[in-house]
């Protein structure tokens, strides 16, 4: 599938004593991907959850390539990995404003859970809306 | 009243692209003060919200004097302000190791609200204990 | 002077136990406003860097009115308060998406230090720029 | 080896709306447990940084098992894969202050890179230290 992509401007808050974006928010920008690439399909993560649906983090992995600076405005692609059977596994691409350089990959793999932290199978809507727009690839 | 004592240790996180100590992570260092304080008292944050009350910060405010460095072992003493009618406040300030520098000094007021985000006076059981360890003073 | 805005998007990783965006994060849009704002005038706070000028806080403060909630669009607003001399100071407010809610307001003041962490005048090209951006009132 | 193990109490800044730790907070532990194992060995990462040598994530990666709550106080467990050859790289297990619900592992691989972004092969003093602490599995 054709990656979503947002962007992100790195602020001083993002930095470390390095000079580069700290490892662990690379980890807010994925979910920062994956939250927009949601709402450009009409479905906000808050409507999930106001059906009751919780989808928490089951495993996170980022691979870094290129540091990320101050300033810096980042491309985040992100897409929706089909093969990937229960749950829902986004893939990450963080690339430079100019395309050139990528910063980083990863992956996050989240479980459905309800409101009583029980996990359940992906509710339909959310499987529908996953399919319909990522169907034609 | 005599400030209450514990300590943190500054981590790359914490940092910033100045090599510094980013300035909205004090207020961070600020609650671990007044949560670590209140524990000692034998009253921890997290029984204060069993008991369906909720201290929101209403306003926070830091002075930063000397800058806070990676791995600094931060001293963080805080103390309540009873002359402060109205919810709760507390104030802080952030000594080096060897306590010859004061990284900043700040407060913060917290309001007192219930469940349902209403504002309530504080509860007697919190204000006997913030009178009984600030009493003699 | 007509206040700069400028959005954010308050993400998962800003929000707190109690479901509200957590106090210091605010800090952050705060930085985000003032960033922002320089930039519509021209001049990149990395830019200041390269000029090795720094403008790391001396004082922050902030006052809490609405809880900001999960996935809330805010609107940052930035003005400076060209009545403080010495340094700078930038007075935030931030606001519903609707315009109809005031979350918070606050400021930062900021010196002016050179590499070498001595504190130094504000440098004309700085004042120029901020006098040229707030004469009309 | 036998992994070292620090603590670290969750406070509400950790925290998400969900009422967990937030899942990119995980690698600020993670750096906990790696920066207090070298200050255990007599080689803080500060001292590293003193010798001209970083170790940026060149990768990192969590499971989350049970979700982290406020005031968890969480075991840190932290060893290095000795088998893993390059650079360095750093295995952790977040345990319950019970020691009996796992609630992530994890690992990071670390680059050695100088002081102009290059990458090197670990130092000597460096390798040393960790054959000195695993050698006796």
């Amino acid at each position: 599938m054709p990656a979503y992509q947002t962007t992100y401007r790195v602020i001083y808050g993002d930095t470390d004593n390095m000079g580069y974006g700290y490892y662990a928010n690379y980890l807010r920008w994925f979910e920062i991907g994956r939250a927009e690439m949601l709402r450009s399909w009409g479905l906000s993560y808050k409507m999930i959850e106001t059906q009751g649906i919780f989808l928490p983090a089951s495993e996170a992995r980022c691979k870094y390539m290129h540091p990320v600076k101050y300033d810096d405005l980042l491309i985040i692609e992100t897409s929706i990995d089909t093969s990937f059977k229960g749950a829902v596994k986004f893939d990450y691409r963080i690339r430079s404003e100019d395309g050139q350089k990528i910063h980083a990959v990863g992956f996050t793999k989240h479980a459905c859970i309800d409101r009583n932290g029980k996990v359940v199978r992906p509710p339909r809507f959310l499987m529908e809306i996953i399919e319909k727009n990522t169907e034609t690839e």
